[in-house]
């Protein structure tokens, strides 16, 4: 997130008449919240994530807990390794991947480790060099301008950006509070005069556009600030971490390059950080990416707060939220752990990241000790070095562990809940999310109702996710690629509909942030049946998308398939786009179509990126489209018009970089119509393996799929298979309640059911 | 391999001619051949593949072999069950996949188990159902007519096509053998006589045309008829097995359906199949591929007759190539154990695949008890349920697995290893596959001097491998797709050069199969420079092209680097075509490009099947292209020309069906030019992670890469590296044997050394 020199403007405006300090240089008195910190309590260190008592209780298990003595020796080698090779702290100057970045970001990694080794192995060498180093720091930053680098829209000292500088801070405060009884009295004012408290004091009070808002960025500050005030028992730098800085108000129009509001409500600080991105369940709006990234900090100071201070009782905050967010956080991830890449998410970003590491063992130790988690410990085969690592080791050499059982879940989005959701149905290896959430923040796509489909941790359906290659600095430095804009946050870049060939909210952050979709139900009391269904108004004015998604279990069926069930109503005729990116190679279709020489679809809205490399038009009543990926076979069956155009088509037009993956898509073109149902089926079925070279089970065990009923009230839809037994599912578009009573005459038969949808043999 | 109707008309005058009988009714009595057979022997059963002391062994060994355990019981459960559905035996109707074609597939698997079954469990219900499924089969057979469908060269009865007859009798003959003697007299003569001896006849005596050739369907002909000789103790048809059907010969000019002659030089049975296409090396003409589906037949026959007929000593005919043979395979395969796709090959076919259990348990077993083939058993994860798997099983029980350790190895091609060959280079975690062998045979590609590149079992350089959906019906019935020749076996699909957008020898196999390339050298003494060489001469005539790659581990690179220089001399101006490609996403380049809408790069010879998706210039000495591919980056640096055209490729233009993937490549165009040398090198460096977000070593260590000498005799290459060392490779391009003594001056410095190149420093 960057901001442009217009809005870096505007905000300098706003500090202006908002407060009564600006950016000023860090040694200018300001504000009596620099005047000397009241020492409010005294207590023994280490007290801040290692405890006294969590000390002495890691060292009598010493040598009996694997995964904890495993990653301990892990984390000895390599930090005995780093000071052997000599201390290096050298004057700021590169940009992330340079140099004195890397060094910096090593360096504030190794200090942590190494305070973490002083304290278990109780060898005096890790002290001094913490203390070593620190000194050094001390002597260079007491001097030190800002970093030379301009780019950002908040610059630090050491780093580029004050979000690094944050890091910094939230690694280093550990490390002090490990030797911080190793220390004199005058080593630790050096210390906290020359260089903790002006370091926080930069990236608070002198970058209130970086600190003072709610942010993924601000959580870093916050935590940093905070965590070193527990240190340093300084309570009006906890007081700045957990509210924000008091009498600072940025300007509630001003917006981040992203398109973000810069601080719309004016909150700000650690409370308000969780307060607003999370919903009551844990979903974190900007979604599992972001999610990951913020995790760190959130825990990492709320697992100070509850030693230092736990009074505060961080972790009962809000019902329970963190440790709610880390089972969300899980239960966004596949059967591999990957994270589903909702909104800008890179793909492969897993559990196995260490900020998970983190996640996991506090919210073993400090949640409800699910066993379920110490299996995906397991998995991660490495601990945190504190009491929580303990406890997790503990568990799982005493036999603990147990599998982490996702399930279907529905998320909530929105402070309180109320701005839609993310829901995901899941039955033996199917895995169905569907998003019908908020805008998502700056990293929000235009994909209302979009869904993404897996089996087995493989994509069926995908999500592109985001585009840029994160830290590969030739990349456009690592950074967001234009094409995020161009073609990832595109509505047609998701499996949802596209309405005239523009992106809902007309693909601008201000509307779109208006907006979130509504749930009409969420039912998964029958595990064979499960079903979602939500209603988007907002992303095409006068247009209404009712999206109902289930996956049934059928014993006519070798695997549990999705019913798909898009319904659309408009007050004009449209014409309609609706896409799947399947993931695989054509193996078979039931239509005709011609494949001319690839042209592009059209000039924008993420169409000027894509290729159509066939045409057809359907032949029958559905149509199919098989597919082979990831060693299975893969069927789409889909009620057409005769008039309907089937298109094939290929990411990579106008990609002139080759920023993008040449993915394939497939996508159904209605035009001139207002009201219409997309009723799909996608079935999973079969396999293949080059080792044994049997194809089983290749063909789709579907025969015909017909919408047999659609007003406001009711869709039905007949699903007949290839012993034609047919099944006939009703859904309500009204009223959808568990209690609902329905009476519907379909074809002369009387159906009779209560609740939100019904699904029964035809006979 | 499939006969045009042509080719079956010549081939029928041709048996009319040589021979005394054509393809009669089995009813009809014809030579000699048929007559009731001598018995030479008598024998104890089972004495084919189990023996009766082996049986012996297994079973005081029961229960304390882990693995042969366990794939005793998955066998038993897998054949309970069958027995348990009920005996099928349905009149042959379908093709592959059909009903009956998978039911008598299946049947003959079934029956191969449970005659093991019945024999180390000791449990009559095994024996009884092989009866009663045989006499089922005894009671069809004597009456059945040729198979209903019309498509094969040669009819089986039981199924389309004699190869897939032959596969069954295979399998039957030993389940025949393990209740040998639980049958009567009478039994066993109701069987021979109805069933197995026409079967033999059917498949040899009345379908010369699928018999009595060098070819892999004829090898399992020849095993089938052997196995059951040997178990019905017939030595007229054990003789058939290993020498052909007496008296018959073939056109020799005919051809199949894949251009190959049908049968030039007149050879058959099962010592001419192991004769021509094994190499004394073992390398077999056709690749790893087919070798791994000929290697069944071939070891099974094998370890039959080493049983029965132990004068044969099969296991050292030919200075003992079926046991080379089996370490010459796994040696085609990389790190994951996948066979390199060498000509017509499908990815993924792996050392997993059954007929590799086979190969790995005789190998150890009737071999030299080599450990390294114990730790592949291990990762197969099953044995043979034999007397070798039993051996095999032991060994692992008793702790003597070793890791297969896979070195450089050049394996010569041809019946006496003078045609050519296939060298792998092989240091730490990089592979190079360099092919400079024969045609081979009718599923050869025209790709002389090409490579593939290879990373831990990642493809890094592909070779497209076919184009077939093996056994996908809906893939054109699962058989070669056109694009197979149109594109996978066309010069430009593969690493090597292209001259005048034409094929070596024009794509055609008359004029390949009497070529080969030639060794210049290989050298692996140096394990830090591993060097291969070779010529072609007749791909283009009056051009030569002679290919030296070398893979080079230098302290100043992170991993061995691979050199390619080919050099190309000729007679006339030509347009030299130079592919890569790359298996990834491009990162960057150091040159400019254009990038138009997509347009086709030619009308034939598999040009019509690329995209142009960039057109570029040169910009520099060397030009550049970095890619990021299975979580390592990449760098091609190549010198160029300023005239040079630098294209993108994508595959698949003029692919309506779909059949080919869309896979990116990267091209040298250089036009107007006689003489000429493409220097490259391919740099694997550093990874990236998507749990770790970072990005290790992403940029090549080269600075600048020259052609600094280049005559007939001579070609040198300076490597300098970002440190600005420079190394010097410099490769003997005429006499190159180790003795060689050379002498060089190259910009007033003098070289002096013997050897086949010298790579030293630049001082």
């Amino acid at each position: 997130m960057k901001l442009s020199a217009n809005n870096i403007l505007r905000f300098i405006i706003a500090v202006l008449v908002f407060t009564i300090f600006s950016c000023k240089k860090e040694n200018a008195p300001v504000s009596g919240q620099k005047t000397e910190a009241k020492k409010v309590m005294s207590a023994e260190h280490p007290n801040l994530i290692l405890t006294a008592q969590g000390v002495k209780d890691i060292r009598a298990q010493l040598g009996n807990i694997p995964i904890f003595d495993n990653t301990l020796k892990a984390v000895q080698e390599e930090i005995d390794a780093e000071i052997a090779s000599g201390i290096e702290v050298p004057i700021p100057k590169d940009y992330s991947g340079g140099y004195t970045h890397d060094r910096h970001k090593r360096n504030f990694i190794v200090l942590q480790k190494a305070g973490v080794l002083y304290q278990i192995l109780d060898d005096e060498k890790y002290a001094k060099y913490i203390k070593d180093m620190l000194m050094q720091y001390e002597k260079m930053y007491k001097t030190l301008p800002l970093h030379p680098k301009t780019r950002s829209y908040a610059r630090g000292k050491l780093f580029w950006q004050c979000l690094n500088d944050s890091n910094w801070l939230v690694y280093v405060s550990q490390a002090y509070d490990c030797i911080y009884n190793y220390l004199s009295k005058e080593e630790r004012t050096k210390l906290e005069t020359n260089l903790f408290r002006p370091f926080a004091d930069h990236i608070s009070v002198d970058s209130p556009q970086f600190y003072q808002r709610v942010h993924n960025h601000s959580t870093w500050g916050n935590a940093a600030v905070g965590m070193i005030g527990l240190v340093m028992n300084d309570q009006e730098l906890i007081d700045r971490a957990l509210y924000g800085i008091k009498g600072v108000n940025l300007d509630k129009t001003a917006k981040d390059d992203d398109g973000g509001f810069l601080n719309k409500d004016g909150k700000a600080g650690f409370l308000a950080n969780i307060e607003e991105p999370f919903s009551p369940d844990g979903y974190y709006n900007e979604g599992p990416y972001y999610q990951r990234y913020a995790m760190y900090p959130f825990l990492i100071f709320a697992e100070g707060l509850h030693n230092v201070k736990p009074d505060v009782k961080i972790f009962e905050y809000k019902k329970g939220v963190l440790l709610k967010s880390i089972n969300a956080l899980l239960n966004l991830s596949d059967a591999d752990g990957d994270f589903f890449p909702l909104n800008d998410g890179q793909k492969g970003m897993s559990f196995y990241n260490s900020a998970l590491v983190t996640a996991v063992d506090i919210s073993y130790h400090y949640g409800n000790q699910d066993p379920g988690l110490l299996s995906i410990a397991e998995k991660q085969n490495r601990v945190l070095l504190d009491d929580s690592g303990l406890a997790v080791a503990l568990g799982i050499k005493n036999g603990k562990a147990k599998p982490f059982d996702k399930k279907s879940i529905n998320l909530t989005d929105g402070p309180e809940g109320k701005q839609g959701g993310v829901a995901i149905l899941r039955k033996d290896d199917i895995e169905l999310v569907f998003k019908y959430a908020a805008q998502g923040s700056s990293h929000g796509h235009y994909d209302k109702l979009s869904y993404s489909l897996h089996e087995k941790g493989n994509e069926v359906l995908q999500d592109y996710g985001l585009a840029r290659f994160v830290n590969i600095e030739q990349k456009g430095g690592g950074n967001y690629l234009k094409e995020n804009k161009t073609w990832a946050k595109q509505s047609i870049a998701h499996n949802t509909l596209t309405q005239n060939e523009t992106s809902h909210f007309q693909g601008k952050y201000d509307i779109g942030s208006q907006y979130h979709s509504e749930l009409h139900y969420f039912d998964k009391k029958d595990s064979e049946v499960q079903v979602v269904s939500a209603k988007e108004a907002n992303a095409y004015p006068g247009t209404e998308m009712h999206r109902t998604m289930a996956i049934i279990k059928d014993k006519n069926f070798e695997k549990p398939f999705l019913l798909d069930i898009m319904k659309v109503t408009s007050d004009k005729e449209n014409q309609y786009d609706f896409p799947f990116y399947f993931m695989g190679q054509v193996i078979k279709v039931n239509f005709e179509y011609k494949s001319p020489v690839p042209s592009i679809l059209g000039k924008e809205n993420g169409y000027q990126h894509l290729y159509v490399e066939g045409i057809g038009k359907p032949t029958s009543e559905s149509s199919t489209l098989s597919w082979l990926g990831n060693g299975n076979f893969y069927t789409l069956t889909t009620v057409t018009d005769t008039s309907d155009e089937l298109l094939f088509t290929r990411l990579g037009a106008n990609d002139p970089e080759f920023n993008l993956r040449r993915d394939a898509g497939f996508m159904i073109r209605r035009k001139n119509t207002k009201n219409t149902t997309f009723a799909s089926i996608i079935e999973s079925h079969g396999n293949y393996s080059p080792v044994t070279e049997s194809a089983l089970n290749s063909n789709s065990s579907i025969k015909a799929l017909k919408v047999v009923y659609d007003t406001d009230e009711y869709t039905a839809i007949a699903i007949t298979n290839v012993n034609d037994h047919t099944k006939l599912f009703i859904t309500a578009n009204k009223n959808a309640s568990t209690e609902a009573k329905h009476t519907l005459i379909i074809n002369g038969r009387n159906f009779e059911w209560s609740g939100s949808y019904l699904l029964t043999e035809n006979k």
